[in-house]
């Protein structure tokens, strides 16, 4: 089967990629580089065919996506709080930039699409751990209206173009590569003042967190193991980190135990930050599949990984 | 209160200002006179203010948004089949639209929306009649998924900027003044040729209808009686009405009464429309309005009106 992922070169699609070469199948990505990076590619040589593009750009993703069976669409502004200030990023690189993957995909005739979508679509749920059913979707982050929003296109694609369609639905992903984040940004701070430790809000936020390598085998797993028309998946894991739990963790990690941590205060990070946001993760459980990570053992895992990368402070 | 209504001119929007003039409301439309018309709003004089302008210019909604209160925005593509040929007319017209009216008013301090929303965001649903917490939410037609995006972008501005919101999701609207939907098609269809209708699907399709003026008051007396900052209402009837039963009330209103009925057959009118659609419409009646029309009534009341205002065949 010949794949395009987009966003291929970035922290989630860079590890997909990985695993659907491990698994024999032809890749090719698309990215336009804005934070994919091609190291994270390189050791695919010419395995993997590299086509830089902007999905803006409808015929560079139609001439993409010729000869294409099936696309992992994970392209996506990865930057939330952006959103609140340049209001149309992820209008244009969320939903805008699904149409044309969509519509490149009926004008090419390829019909199998999988799509990173997030437990931001439940908003402030009310009921958690959030099932793949709970309504109403009420988003609060301009990043979590563009990921429903894609979801409603995808399906309605479904429903009158025939496609068949897997939503992703993911908890907070972290590892290695990863490129923004709670984890990352944590160890940014430290590279600036290795004493002192900022924390957005009162550190009570608290969410699902998945191991990126998890996240990509789930992905796959999910797709061999389903067939309906749309077939819609929580990825997660079954606890929850909270980001005072998170802090401590990353002090241990970096070496900077003697840090003192500062909240900003506030139950949130920022405008159109969910609080607290537990995925249910029981049908992919219920599907064969296990994380080999729990939320708080990708946490230190990745700021293992990441304190490799980024350096120690 | 000043009150901007996109698509004031159009066929919900023109009854929604009769209402708001009525209330004792200053009313201001927003039109682009696509498929609203003039004489819906002729019989206000200069009482209501028109200005003739597109949603996809983002400097002209602004300046229409300048010392507005509230807006009920209803501008959207009215013909959901139009979805399926020109892919990006939703998405231009309800998508982008919808967050053009937003940008304007968190950059003119605008904090109150209604929006016209619809059923087809519930996509065919498992539950009926469906609640507005149904979930999964997997509209199948364009038009359902720009209405689905529309909702997420408003629940956004609502978590980042602190807007207050308020969702209606329409069954079938029908009255006078319409100038689309399955009545205005059959009577149009008995005027080329009145001794045979033919009817798209098998007929058994089957839907909530709701009579225009009973949806413009239902929609004021939500805004007036609810304060949360997300307030989401089904507006429908408590039964439905079948395409059989309705060609069956339209030849009886246009006296072709011999005139024969022929099936395309399959169980929709087209790719994208949803076979039965049953709102629950619990919610609204707890807030104390009731409807005068049930769904049988207000397709009756409409072939009525409509075969006046288009001509006997």
């Amino acid at each position: 089967m010949t794949i395009l992922v987009t966003g291929g070169a970035g922290f989630v699609g860079s590890h997909l990629v990985d695993r659907l070469v491990a698994d024999g199948q032809d890749v090719r990505i698309f990215d336009n580089f804005s934070s994919g990076r091609r190291e994270f590619l390189s050791h695919h040589g010419e395995a993997v065919l590299t086509v830089e593009g902007d999905l803006l750009d409808l015929d560079a993703v139609k001439s993409a996506m010729k000869g294409i069976d099936m696309v992992y669409h994970l392209a996506a502004n990865p930057d939330i709080r952006l959103g609140t200030q340049v209001t149309d990023t992820d209008l244009k690189q969320g939903t805008v930039a699904t149409y044309n993957v969509l519509e490149a995909m009926r004008l090419e005739g390829t019909k199998r699409i999988a799509f990173a979508s997030s437990s931001v679509v439940y908003g402030e749920a009310d009921i958690m751990p959030t099932p793949e059913d709970y309504g109403p979707l009420f988003p609060i982050s301009l990043y979590g209206a563009s990921k429903l929003a894609s979801e409603a296109l995808i399906t309605s694609w479904v429903g009158t173009f025939g496609l068949q369609a897997w939503i992703f639905r993911f908890a907070n992903i972290v590892g290695s590569r990863g490129t923004h984040g709670v984890i990352f940004d944590f160890i940014h701070k430290l590279h600036r003042d290795s004493k002192n430790l900022e924390v957005l809000g009162n550190g009570r936020q608290e969410k699902s967190y998945m191991e990126v390598i998890d996240c990509a085998n789930a992905m796959i797993h999910v797709v061999k193991n389903t067939e309906e028309h749309i077939n819609c998946y929580n990825l997660g894991t079954k606890d929850t980190c909270s980001v005072r739990r998170i802090a401590e963790i990353v002090l241990e990690e970096t070496g900077c135990i003697d840090a003192s941590i500062e909240y900003t205060g506030g139950d949130r990070g920022w405008a159109g930050d969910v609080p607290r946001s537990m995925l249910n993760p029981q049908r992919l459980f219920e599907l064969g599949f296990t994380p080999l990570h729990d939320s708080d053992d990708a946490v230190r895992l990745t700021a293992r990984v990441l304190v490799e990368e980024i350096g120690r402070p």
